[in-house]
């Protein structure tokens, strides 16, 4: 019989799941809001009933080996997550021990990005490497940072926060409490703020200036700085320069082999890229520059943190062979 | 036969080594000058008449396994010394090949900041831990990363330079090349820049005013502290602040159990730790905070970078048994 795994991801409105062989290969998909259902018991039984019904959707039968889980605040070591600000379910929460009862299976868990970084290795352009870095731009700043090819985890489980080091000091509000993390200006909303303090700094014109903070988004940046937008493209110049800047440190501490960019904001391009890559190798120690490969992620299947949370329990899959 | 290994510690004027066993015993010490042979080959053989010598000092037999070199600009993997700004011999040098030809062992090469690390862990304070960091604070700012237990060398071996991380964009210059890298304000160098640039700010009495730059040093200004003088007062004041922000950066991405302190300016002790402390945990995500040990090195031994180079060749056989 052959071999696969479950893969879930645990985002703020949906969890989506899939079941994955060795190879990548994804046989079924899933999905359930995860906004909906106060009690994580609850919710845990809403998602044995769509993996049930995922499993029962199978062509062929088979030997289903463990679980991954993707979400947000999550400790690797404890199983758990912890305080997770874009869940409903607070304090710690013994995920992988509930998890492990209800389906019977052995289940590991670690935040998004560190998932991201495991299907980078394991499905997408950073097979065989063994020191890298994966980015997730999204509606926040996630790093996912492979060292000796097993993801930094750290002391507590929690390793990895390069969107919470501080870009700023006293600068941006950020959702986590502090003041200038990099989050708040490389991401999703972070390159919104800056559009908005261009508008207050400079006079041109931009076709952006008709809309409210509330209805602007990152695409709509990407497509005005497109068409030429000089506010859309100064944001993009400042987002890449703060994001090199800063990469520079990573790359002093890690000395990784390449960066992947994931997520919605990275989908710009060389719009971004450009800006990043500008702003790096002048900040680098003479020993780094020209050697870190900055490239988009490997992974294109639409399904990326679902193989991302697949990759992590196969990886403990084979440290166990 | 007991068992031994020998450290070598190359520095810009004197190269140290002594023979250790695996419990941190020395057995015999000894010491060459670095820049007076600029013929690298010349100076292997300097250093097999020494260790030589060394041995023949012995009272009694010892099973020698192998060589391990701290020295700086080294990288792990090909055991080459690489372009170094404080050693005599340029280029890319292949030490560990010409070491392990003359003295028939194996040998193994890293930088003194990775060293100290290794020293730490199987000597010193670290015993038990996997993952924290050593910061080496003297002539420079060097520092030791490790995760999962083994030191993070990166994918070309150069990793751990967060001494050559920025920290004021434009800044003082550095011997590396760059300006406002971490060292040129986080070093015994460091500290006495700032002291000048208080001169010129402040208008308030020092003792420090009557020395002339290349009079004035660390220990003068550890001195002048201890003695409340405002502006040596100030000087750690705003080291100490320098070095929290940036350590914040490296805890958010490797999460280390504790982080040790190493070299001459760190002998300041508490003038300087209590403000690192002061301004690191703010600039903290709250998952690490009030979690992370700042302690001074465990090893208390004169001869720590011999200690150091000495663990990073038992490390290496621990790795085979």
């Amino acid at each position: 019989m052959k071999e696969a795994v479950i893969g879930i991801d645990i985002g703020g409105t949906f969890t989506k799941m899939g079941i994955v062989d060795r190879q990548g290969n994804m046989y079924a998909e899933g999905s359930i809001a995860s906004d909906k259902t106060p009690s994580i018991d609850d919710f845990i039984m809403e998602l044995h009933a769509a993996v049930e019904k995922m499993k029962a959707s199978l062509k062929e039968e088979l030997n289903i080996l463990g679980i991954g889980i993707g979400a947000p605040n999550s400790n690797y070591y404890k199983g758990t997550i912890e305080d997770a600000a874009n869940l409903k379910w607070k304090g710690v929460i013994p995920f992988t021990d509930k998890i492990t009862r209800v389906f019977n299976l052995p289940s590991v868990l670690t935040n998004d990005a560190n998932a991201a970084a495991l299907g980078e290795m394991i499905f997408g352009g950073a097979k065989g490497m063994k020191d890298f870095i994966v980015i997730t731009l999204g509606t926040g700043l996630g790093s996912g940072i492979v060292v000796n090819g097993d993801v930094v985890y750290g002391h507590d489980g929690f390793a990895g926060e390069l969107g919470h080091t501080i870009v700023k000091p006293g600068g941006r509000e950020c959702g986590c409490g502090l003041k200038g993390c990099l989050e708040t200006y490389v991401s999703a909303p972070g390159i919104k703020r800056t559009v908005f303090e261009l508008f207050a700094e400079l006079n041109v014109k931009s076709e952006l200036r008709q809309y409210t903070f509330d209805q602007l988004n990152a695409t709509m940046i990407s497509q005005a700085a497109r068409e030429g937008d000089p506010i859309a493209l100064r944001a993009f110049e400042i987002t890449g320069e703060i994001l090199g800047a800063k990469l520079a440190d990573a790359i002093a501490i890690t000395s990784p082999e390449a960066i992947f960019f994931f997520g919605g904001l990275a989908k710009a391009g060389e719009l971004l890229f450009k800006h990043v890559r500008a702003n790096l190798e002048p900040n680098l120690l003479f020993i780094f520059r020209n050697k870190v490969k900055l490239l988009p992620s490997g992974l294109t299947d639409k399904n990326t943190a679902v193989m991302g949370a697949s990759a992590l329990i196969w990886k403990e899959m084979d440290k166990k062979r």
